[in-house]
């Protein structure tokens, strides 16, 4: 039986055509060369570390117990901003600290967070445009050998998180939300998710409104909607979504990121 | 030595923006870690399960065998289709009941089709909308630790294909074919093959005319043509194909897929 | 512990979108199902032999010692051009004689290189238009089963290297280089290196020119640059590159591969 090979998955906004992942994959094999990398992707639109973040909550916890991930989108490499490693009880992060992390730290129990410094595990030299391959992919392969975060530096409680964008009830009988990300489909993922469109509230009656397209038809996957409508429905991240069976929502509707969506219901 | 793992490879219409990709593969890890995964692509247009089919086609003999192939485009997912396996000497292929194995069918001994319904296999809880997460993916993974697809479910027989669009032969002198794909560089494969254009029929005076576009040149490889110039050639896939060298033919000749191609023998 | 797994990495032109590239990766492990493989990229542009030979500059030096790294751009596929092997003391590299390893001949000793010509090594049949598949995977996987090159060809010399552009120095004033790669960001890379703007001249009132835009802001990092801003600075693949922190430098400048550099020094 085959030794169980730790698991680095990489999401960065670093794209596949140059050598950019490649490099960092390279890093992390030259000190561990028994680890298992899986790419969650690299096509975060180049900067965007709130879509990183988004992301990064909807795959992290999927992967197998102590499972570490690297999430690197760092407009700011080479200034003063930290290197970090999260611990929960199931996962490990390392990436930079500037609210990459803001929906692991809603989410989970965060046990620690170490701001690393210990130069001598960083590639050497370091580059300073490039340290997903200099230091947080050493950082990472380090760790799956077992060395303890807290042996390349000291624990921080000032790390930078942003506000994760909330839906907000204005009255019994209108929620607010946003879209957060359009999918590969053109599924339009809302923040709303069933704290808001509670069990109960499904049973009343209700339509989203987006960009003044009325939606009233709720549907349980997509292919119960006829084709050419649009229906809402809760998708596999949690959170509602707006789709259209085999064509883009958002193109149909014009929707994109930050487009608001507003869920009435009829209540006396 | 190091004990050989099994393969999974993967092939879907997810894109490679989302997490979609990596939670198919961490819901493979978690059940067997030792797997070695590899993406045929998941670049397959949205809900196109007919180019699924052909390119799994291409891809699946190439492997050694007992790869086991997970191929999901899967437009009705959450609806009654069902999850099914099929198994020939060499291979397994697990996805949904809707036509993508149609290629695998034609070309090989069938030996068992499955219709998976152990639901105690599947990752819980199972999702509307991403089976291929909740339920392909376990399925492929229990496979690659040993369980037998018929403690999973029941052999069918009833599982869906649609017909692989084959030339016609009109006349000793005529048969017309079809592109049924354009690959990355530009080239058009039509679905003739050697049985048509038999090597006999290779040494006849023909052409191929598309788009009123007539092709005389026969190559046995893209740099044999000149540049600037359109050829016809048997590809790596074992198809005719049409190519111009360090260009895109598909441009060049305005064909996209479906477009007729008509095959000309001067016979007496 | 698990035995270190040989590293394959994968340099082509083929796209992601078709089963090119896991048609090679599927002949590799048919013969050697314990490597690692690891994509460098597959978004070459299709047949532009520099820009591979140029990414794989950038990548290769970064993996561990005894890596294998398979390159093939390869618009001359089928014709006479040779396959061959290229040995350095740290890596070994596989691909078509058509200069995609010009830089690697500029930047490394070459210990050896050898026209593979034992056709009993190929995956049979050899098709004429798909080498990386039949012969190139092949080769390389051998390789890492401990077969030596030369028991599958012959030691040559007249090895195919284009002249890597290089930088010219016009006066004590002026040097004149080329963009030669625009990066996933938008990043212009130019040849100039430390060797032309040593540390002695960083000293120097210089500006860069291009396209009529002059530069005269000289960072450590992108983000020490403002933003709506452009700057140089040495990026990590150890090249002068122009940038605009969260922007696009190409766009910005109306700058391309090819385009003109020049580095203007205040000189007495």
């Amino acid at each position: 039986m085959a030794e169980k090979r730790p698991i680095i998955t990489l999401l960065t906004d670093f794209g596949t055509k140059d050598h950019f992942v490649s490099s960092v994959k390279a890093s992390i094999l030259s000190i561990n060369p028994n680890v298992e990398l899986v790419d969650i992707t690299h096509e975060i639109p180049a900067h965007d570390v709130f879509a990183a973040a988004l992301t990064l909550r909807n795959a992290y916890d999927v992967f197998p117990r102590f499972t570490l991930h690297l999430a690197v989108v760092d407009p700011t490499v080479g200034s003063a901003r930290r290197p970090i490693v999260v611990m929960t009880d199931n996962y490990n992060f390392v990436g930079p600290d500037n609210g990459i992390f803001s929906y692991i730290y809603q989410q989970e129990q965060i046990n620690r967070v170490v701001q690393i410094t210990a130069e001598h595990n960083y590639r050497q030299p370091v580059s300073n445009t490039f340290h997903a391959r200099d230091i947080f992919a050493p950082i990472a392969a380090w760790m799956t050998k077992g060395v303890d975060p807290l042996k390349m530096g000291e624990e921080i409680d000032d790390y930078l998180r942003f506000t994760v964008p909330s839906p907000q009830e204005f009255s019994p009988a209108l929620i607010k939300g946003h879209i957060i990300q359009i999918d590969h489909f053109g599924n339009c993922i809302t923040n709303i998710s069933p704290k808001e469109l509670t069990p109960e509230r499904m049973l009343l009656n209700k339509a989203l409104v987006v960009n003044n397209y009325q939606i009233a038809r709720f549907c349980n996957y997509y292919a119960e909607c006829p084709e050419g409508e649009v229906c809402a429905l809760f998708g596999s991240a949690g959170l509602l979504e707006i789709a259209t069976p085999k064509g883009s929502a958002a193109s149909l509707l014009g929707a994109s990121r930050g487009t608001e969506v507003a869920l009435h219901f009829a209540v006396q």
